[in-house]
């Protein structure tokens, strides 16, 4: 096989190098930064028309042990999508991505990251059509299928690129050492160095998030020198499907064999990534999804190295404000956005029974309650508006739940169905705020079952009156150790109580949103500033990007020879 | 309880911040460097009074929840050491070093690194006195107990501090973010971010190097915000005892809680290493020593991460050499030193059976093997330097196995006891190497039980017969994939033969030392320059050091407010 030309290398570095080198400046910065645009228009190409062009068809993608072709994906919109994936033989195709292993480890990081860097911007060109690949699997609405499907997504991708460049990078390919010895001559040893992947890395994609969720593990094995078998969640496959595609694109136009990222489509219950994963390839996997899977992978997958982002309990502690309606309006969006299936929704809302402070004077529990119901209600008042938010339930399970939850307490705002003109068939629910009582008696002794000790995954919130709150951040603090959570949110005016906030969130590791009125939410992260998630408890066990993130997907071999 | 005044750290940085910052450089550069002298004149003090004076004394160390004084050790020279530490009530001790975390965390990583560089140059002023404890617990003749317990443990401290210090100032403390809005006002808000340990770290020591094996896991933990516990080998208390009496002075007298740092002496039989690795307290676990029990706590201490040094099978592959008398007493000597009771010392040296080349023409198999027991001989034929290269057999199972070994194939070199003037009580054996048939048709079948296929700790070698060269790659592949390796050694003067050795070594990921000749060694690694052990074979799941070692061992924190 030939390898990556020094012609192409020296277009592949002009063209990326000095994107590497802004990504690399923006996470040790954490700066706002972004090489990929938000809005639609800075983008060509007709995306629907080259989506429905895929509809009904094989994607073809040339792999190596193919047994079959499955697919079934329907849309939360009501489409099918006929599209059908390659199916693969683990005993043909996992041999053929370990043979891709040895040119790839070569070509070095540089290389390894410029490539990665020319698959991004490929899949950038053509965010239009992964916006509607995105939205007719995960649910979201179009806007934030293109936000969150492309750039943000791309961004969390270049973002795992450059912590795995910098993380191979501190360490020389050669080094001369001489140690003195003194009257005699020094000893002098030649030191090579070579970053080397563990083996084949097994990204396991969710529903609601394929390609956000996937891109930092795809990139940060590839870009340490993995084979990555993407096996996407049979219900989101599509957005998966074309990054391989892309993938493999590139990987041959460089030089390299496309086989080191493949696709493992399944067919229906076929339960394909319990297989893959204990396979001895097998040495990475990452996944997002269930904590009873992910413990799962944990507990069995032992020859790789697991990462997991799991369930978790979001909280938001309501203790006072100087910006009442900025709170409002704030929290009414977080709520809302996506039908609140995103693993950093807020889902309880600890306010004091005896109310809060805000700027206009003291809130009672119910009046906060209800005002924040009215917000959502305002926000969500217009259908048209309402379905750009929203999107649409990702599946049956998540109606269910919203059904379940009006049982649970007093239901201070009911979830309304919303018509969809475009997709009748698409179930659209505003979400619902339903009143718990927290007071210490309680979750301190019985009801450790208690509906706010559970994730409610979708659009439910709880708003959970607590004694105080010091009540608060104990049941903050049990939540977050017993739970884990994605993020937690706090509104405060008293220093006291947001150092007391932040002493909780940093002993317990979870990442903390402090006072948000404006424009950012508690439920979104930006890429080379924000982390997502610690690490650090039991809803994931890494962070989105650190350093440990890619440190442990490569080893490095040193030869010393005598100089 | 008062922190680090502004007045001490200025002291510090003054002291220790020119030495982290070479340290930083020598990370980067892998050149040789360290700021800790081999030579014993270059210290001053009387360590043998030192260590005299310990003898038969409680080793005071204050500590809270002690239950009881245990100690027993005897030196592998004969002396009784008669030193009683103290053994803790878990807890009782655990509580208070988690109640030491808050202060140490909020010092931040730089304030942190300087008390490690504090400590170590405490310790470094003792070196002399660790040298005669290191000694008397290991078995170690005085020069390498004093070289590799002292200064080049030291640098391994000093290296996982740099480490550390380098992986936690990748995210600044504070960062402003502003995300443009087109005609709209920016998005501002304001981050900072905390470095936060992830509790408490246990240090479980081994027998045969108890500073230089412990110093990475511990200086790394305590680094990065983690409290210490170190529960040394019973045979080897006393160095880590002092290590720990070193750190609690130094963090007492720079204004944090010495129960940062704490020993967790056992009563004789206890066991407590596996009860304490699974106490939900315990988040991270450094271990050196067998399979058996690093394999257990990989599987059971699942609340931590654990990093394992545990047995692997060494090899040196002999094809070809242009310097025959260089190689004959380079290996001579790697496996004279400390009786062969080192992870890193050659265990099999695989020989073609039709012999080598050299620049004086071939040489049989049995030419070979005659050759370096003559070498062997010689460089131990003088008592006194046999007694200064050897060291005491650290235990009777070592003697054990020395003694079996002769019973497994035809004796190329028996051991030969040596008396020691100063302490007739300590056993001192050369290395014994033994000859076995490596032929293809055994190992590739039945034997997987063959003796050159499982760790023989201590000083026996086995020189294998093999069919070829090539024969002699495939056994290396299947001996670094199935029993792992800390090291790897090669003399070839084809290049053919050169690439395909490190061809193997990438690929199974095994360290490998090419043609040494001179004064290096296989089984010596230098800090700051030289990974000992990959993490990426059996034989340890971590390298010292690098990024992988310590990223993990912390979490980062960030609050975003409102700008």
């Amino acid at each position: 096989m030939r390898s990556c030309s020094a012609m192409q290398l020296t277009e592949l570095s002009e063209t990326h190098r000095p994107t590497l080198d802004q990504a690399l400046d923006a996470i040790r910065t954490r700066a706002y930064w972004s090489p990929h645009p938000e809005h639609p228009k800075a983008y060509t190409g007709d995306g629907k028309a080259a989506f429905d062009a895929l509809l009904g068809h094989r994607l073809e993608l040339g792999q190596p042990g193919t047994d079959d072709w499955t697919g079934g994906e329907v849309s939360p919109y009501g489409i099918e999508l006929g599209v059908t994936y390659p199916h693969p033989d683990p005993d043909v195709l996992l041999p053929a991505m370990s043979a891709a292993t040895g040119a790839w480890r070569d070509a070095g990081p540089e290389t390894r990251a410029l490539v990665c860097l020319e698959i991004l911007a490929r899949i950038s060109a053509r965010t239009p059509e992964f916006a509607h690949a995105v939205m007719h699997t995960s649910g979201q609405a179009f806007m934030m299928a293109f936000q969150a499907g492309g750039p943000h997504a791309q961004d969390r991708g270049l973002e795992a690129v450059a912590y795995a460049y910098a993380e191979q990078a501190r360490t020389p390919a050669v080094a001369d050492w001489s140690k003195p010895q003194g009257k005699r001559e020094p000893q002098q040893l030649r030191k090579t160095f070579t970053a080397a992947g563990r083996g084949i890395a097994l990204l396991i994609g969710c529903n609601t998030f394929p390609t956000w969720n996937g891109y930092p593990g795809l990139f940060a094995s590839l870009a340490t020198g993995n084979p990555v078998l993407v096996k996407p969640h049979p219900r989101a496959v599509l957005p998966l499907a074309l990054t391989v595609q892309v993938a493999r694109e590139v990987l041959a136009e460089t030089g390299f064999d496309p086989n080191l990222v493949a696709l493992a489509a399944e067919r229906p219950g076929e339960g394909i990534a319990k297989s893959l994963a204990v396979r001895p390839e097998i040495r990475i996997i990452d996944y997002t999804g269930s904590t009873a899977f992910g413990d799962w992978l944990e507990a069995n997958a032992r020859q790789a190295q697991v990462y997991t982002e799991k369930a978790g309990v979001n909280t938001v502690v309501v203790d006072s404000t100087d910006d009442y309606r900025g709170m409002l309006s704030n929290l009414a969006f977080s709520l809302s956005l996506y039908s609140g299936q995103m693993c950093t929704t807020p889902q309880n809302l600890l306010i004091p029974a005896a109310g809060i402070t805000t700027e206009d004077g003291p809130r009672s529990y119910d009046e906060v309650v209800a005002d924040l119901a009215a917000a959502v209600a305002g926000l969500l008042g217009d259908d048209a508006r309402a379905n750009a938010l929203l999107g649409a339930l990702v599946n049956p399970d998540v109606k269910a739940r919203l059904d379940a939850a009006a049982e649970l307490g007093e239901v201070a705002l009911p979830s309304r169905e919303i018509a969809h003109p475009e997709f009748p068939a698409a179930v659209v629910r505003t979400p619902a705020i339903v009143k718990l009582d927290g007071a210490r008696k309680h979750w301190d002794t019985a009801d450790a079952e208690a509906a706010y000790l559970s994730e409610c995954f979708g659009p439910v919130s709880f708003a959970v009156a607590v004694d105080s709150t010091r009540s608060a951040l104990d049941l903050l603090r049990r939540t977050v150790r017993e739970k884990g959570a994605m993020t937690v949110g706090a509104y405060t005016t008293s220093p006291d109580v947001e150092r007391a906030i932040e002493e909780v969130c940093i002993e317990e590791c979870a990442q903390l949103s402090l006072n948000l009125t404006g424009g950012v939410y508690v439920n979104q992260t930006a890429a080379f500033s924000d982390f997502h998630g610690s690490g650090g408890n039991p809803a994931a066990n890494a962070a989105l990007c650190d350093g440990a993130f890619v440190a442990n997907r490569f080893r490095v071999l040193e030869v010393r020879r005598q100089a």
